[in-house]
């Protein structure tokens, strides 16, 4: 079974945020892999792990990082399989992995999500991936059917706080 | 009893803020109901509920949301009542809350209080129904005596704090 | 003719913001009035404003202020008419009067709308007074039908833009 | 000829800013379609424009927009394609919106890129194409390399600065 | 013993805070008083406290408060004493106080202190008095240089730390 | 003539601000005297200037600076004076300079006025030496009636802005 | 042994943030010297350090500072020594510091580090001393060989965490 | 003659920004270099750059990025000489490009001025090389003592500025 989406993270201490997008690909049956590579500290690992992404088959790569995040964006530079960036909240609440992440110049994009938001990057990647697998298509749209019926059924369990005025 | 105000959150996690809204409401003998809806996990229900709340007799909508806080805005989008937008605190201390709330453009309002002002969402919502019922105005009045009073005899309590050179 | 909603500003400087607010008053056939009090420079008038307006017949007060915007709270402080605050961007963005205006404590809501976000802040007292009154009721929502029928009719004009590849 | 990718601003004034997505997919001979569509002011028009994507063939979605910007968000809950988010620079420097678009809750993504980033947004939706599309697939490599090339050209410009003790 | 400064907080939860004005204070047998009260909860008793103020003897104000921040600068708008503010941390640490507070219109000034700054208010307060009181200014410097051996003798335990190329 | 209060600036090119200051203690008939200093390129200057003002008579000093700001807290560092900081506009809309004045540590106080609020500095200056001077306190009042009564005749002239439903 | 690099830290509670530049040093062998001193409160002995500090053999200063953050630049603006600022976090996530430090006026530089980066700080004198000391270039060398197993091992940890369409 | 200082900067846009570094070393007689490399562009022409840069003879790197700055860390991580980053405004005043270059992980230090800060650069970059070349460092001193000259003559036009109750 050969990786279709790789996670890379730049800290194994991304580990616990990053994870979700892992579960997601697992519960999508995927095929991913995952590996921590920092832009900064092993930066020809990083380098050859871009380079030869879309020559092993891998499709999308998802990429978090934290602080003076460079990760997605070099990572970007060396490939044109779209890259996903995850910002890692650390210092500042995150802002500083946020923008290091999304203000990218014109030419070399990263698909930006939320800080920490790493289940939406495994989202976005089968989003991506459904566009020609119908199967997996169905699949995703499955889990959003199951996102709306979870609210909904919280939204029922509302009935069960009780005020004198409140009617439902 | 049909609902006059109509609480909405974007997650039932958002109760332990919102309900000083219920309280509030409670507590004025303002009938009112309760409902998490998600604008971006279940927009069909929230738009059903926008756009059939004033038809229900709904008066008033407080929405509640957190992060990207589209509810407020979506539900302004599809009906002519008052909406009341809480920013709820979570990532970024609640201000990625309260830019997506309050920044609404021109044509489409929403009244937006304090990150986890949800009981000010309520006396607003008071205050708007008491323009045109002088009984619910009076409550709302002494509501606000009673504010005033709390803080009066707080003070009082600052009598006991001693230093040699305080002189009250 | 007696004023229903009454606009106030910390300055007239703020004149070419908060007419956006006369205007659609205007238009909606809404008695108003005008006023340049500052919270800071001229206490006592905006405490005899805000004591003396319901009783003069006020039914929403629209409070335009920039930079340390205290004229919004100052004025809710001592009437229970909904305010509707509006932060005029000067330094800072305007995120100084924006904050100064929403973070009101317990108790004391502001209403608080976009920067500049008089004409906002003006269709928010049309929706409230609106609440007890139909006919203007109808013709909020004809102006919201308006603002729809914008849109559609710009979105007609990208027809114009001519690409080889775009296909409306 | 159908569209493949769609783009969709919040207001044609985004125009200038998003013909930039349009002219990289017209190069890239990849067809598209272009709409100004308010999430705040047309919701229905926005609800059935995300619902009824897929079915015309629409595989990807970019979608522009300023201030709260609800509207990248408000499209992603109403499909399962992928959807690109443009924050547009207007008040707070493009932070309000590029907040109201990362921000996205678990469960429904939106691939953010930079303020005013139209071009990558465009890029992306490339990439993501040419997962399934290996002509496509050449054309953004040689298009990548083109980006490389100027830059090594403006380097050569650089030759022409003097300075006594500048060696290149 | 009349009052030469006095402490005013938004509410008695400053206390912790603004408690290390009024030991400062006591320190310098600077006469002194602390109320709560609230620009927003009780502007009128604000109102009579600030235009009675130097009737009283009040020399300085010291008003700490938090969010939106409006008592000192209500303060200082029925008073031409000299106002300093305290901004105290509570949401958006602290930002959304000093803004309100600082942020003061051309003509009416508060002194604005750090978040959370209270003994640099008293300090600033003994200054202020020391102008007029070469008693008060001595004792002023005394503490100034004890200020300074209290650093230096901290510095000495530096020398506890050891390292092998540590040299002092 | 002995200067009372000193105006320092980091830098010449902070002059059109700073004169606000200037101008109001020449209108109030304060001695003054008017310097640029910088704490970065002059810090011997500046230290002689803040060791020897109180000899010279000064009372209260006024510094301005932009950026890393640190002139006015190492002017504060070096006397027991009241040391009043305006932070200059420059880079970061001011932001970086406000907080290089204000966050001072405990002990050695800056006052500090909002963003090119050299006005207010001066005026702050007065209350400071109004406090011992009763001739100065009744201009320093009749300054601050002066304001309201500016206030009070701008406002005369919305009387002159007409619109069908305008009441005043 | 004479000192080569100087640490030097506004308040002894910045210790545990600066000792990670001792513990550099100390493993480097690079000979140090280590002071608390704080440029407000002992602005003289700041002076006598900064100027001093070349004669007495030291080469590179590395200052750590929080708040309103003037040591680096102070001594900066006292020696032609190169000063490391390092911003320690207190109020505001460190951001008051890290604009304090790096906002320096032309002239007058700090190498300003990450928010607590006292260990980048030592690497960064490391660094500067390695240019005219082959052996310590060397060992520069090695030590940032090592980071680079570290994160090649921590990924190997990786390879433990199983999911079904794991592959790596 | 071989380079020293190589000046590189992300893109030839930022050349009236990093020109000033250019004079500087000029006017110290610091041989040096100047390229234009983009991190994310031209990653292989970066990497290369960063590799090679010591045995070419190269002993600081100084580089310039805007945005989303990559390029000062990224050429950090393949080489152990000291590299200045200079942050680039453009949007949001430069604070992402700040935060981009800063933020570094612990072991890949970057010495990071003021945003546009090239001056500074150059005169750090002058600083680390005086430590070992006492001509250079002689014009270290005499640049800085230049800069307190104009200070001080700007000083003297101050006294050009004449009011009634200025004393200098």
């Amino acid at each position: 079974m050969k990786p279709v989406v790789s996670i890379i993270m730049g800290s194994t201490s991304d580990l616990p945020v990053m994870e979700k997008a892992a579960k997601f690909l697992d519960e999508m049956q995927i095929p991913f892999e995952m590996n921590a590579l920092s832009a900064h500290r092993t930066p020809d690992e990083v380098e050859s792990f871009a380079k030869g992404a879309a020559e092993r088959g891998v499709k999308i790569i998802i990429a978090g990082a934290g602080m003076a995040a460079a990760l997605p964006g070099v990572i970007a530079a060396s490939t044109t399989l779209p890259v996903i960036g995850v910002p890692i909240k650390g210092m500042l609440d995150g802002l500083d992995a946020m923008l290091s992440i999304i203000q990218m110049p014109p030419g070399i994009p990263v698909a930006t999500v939320a800080i920490n938001g790493a289940l939406n990057a495994a989202i976005l990647a089968g989003q991506m991936l459904a566009l020609s697998d119908s199967k997996l298509a169905s699949k995703m749209e499955a889990y959003k059917h199951g996102l709306k019926n979870k609210i909904v059924k919280a939204n029922a369990e509302l009935a069960d706080v009780k005020y004198e005025y409140k009617c439902n």
